[in-house]
C-alpha cells in the first residue's frame, strides 16, 4: 500500500521526518533512548544526538531525560514532544486523503512487481 | 522557509522521492545522465542506476536513452517522465498549503537559529 512520508525543512540544518518522529514514538513508549536506539538497529550514540539535535531544534524540550539509577537513567516525552509526534502523524494521514487522485495514477502506472532481491 | 518533502513509497521497495525527481529534472534540462550526474554531485554509476530503477518502477519509460554518437549517447524524459515530475512537483506544494496550520504552529516553537558549523 502507497504510503507517504513528510520530512518537513524548517531551514537547511533543523528538520524533522520521518526516522525522527519514530524515534521519539519509541522513547515515549520504551522511556528510554537505549531501548528506543535498540528497537531501531541504531547506536545509543546516534540516538542520544539525534534527541539532542531534535531539542535544539525548539525552544522547548522535546525529549526530557533523567540522569542515574540502575540501567543508566530514562527519558520521556515532554507534552510538546507528544504534541510534535502527533501532528506530524496527523500531517501524514491527511496527506494520503489531500493526494489521493496524483497517488491513484501513479499507481495504476505501477509496472508488475518484481523481487529484486531474487 | 520551510519546506515539505515528499517520499512516496509504493510499497517496501518502489518509490519516487525528492532526489529522483531532481534527477529526472536535472535529466530533463540537460539532455544528459552523465551532466545530472556531476550537477547532484553524484557519480554516473549512482544516477544511471537510479535512472533503471525509477524505469522498473513504472510500466512505462520515464526516461529513454539514446546510446552512441559523439559524447555517449544523451537521454530524455518520456511524457510519462514529464508528467510525473509535474504531479510530485504540485503536490510538493500543495503539502505547504494543505499543512499552513500544523507547520505555523511548529514555526512558532522554533528556537533561535544556531549555526551548528561554527
Amino acid at each position: 500500500m502507497t504510503r507517504v512520508i513528510l520530512r518537513i525543512d524548517f531551514d537547511e540544518e533543523r528538520y524533522i521526518g520521518h526516522g525522527r518522529i519514530e524515534l521519539l514514538e519509541l522513547i515515549g513508549e520504551y522511556g528510554s533512548i537505549a531501548r528506543a536506539a535498540k528497537a531501531m538497529g541504531m547506536s545509543y550514540k546516534r540516538a542520544w544526538y539525534l534527541a539532542e539535535s531534535i531539542n535544539s531544534t525548539f525552544r522547548e524540550p522535546v525529549v526530557e531525560r533523567q540522569h542515574g539509577g540502575k540501567g543508566g537513567g530514562s527519558a520521556h516525552l515532554t507534552p510538546f514532544g507528544q504534541s510534535l509526534v502527533r501532528d506530524y502523524r496527523a500531517m501524514e494521514a491527511q496527506a494520503l486523503k489531500t493526494f489521493a487522485k496524483p497517488l491513484k495514477a501513479m499507481e495504476k502506472k505501477l509496472g508488475a512487481r518484481k523481487d529484486f532481491r531474487t
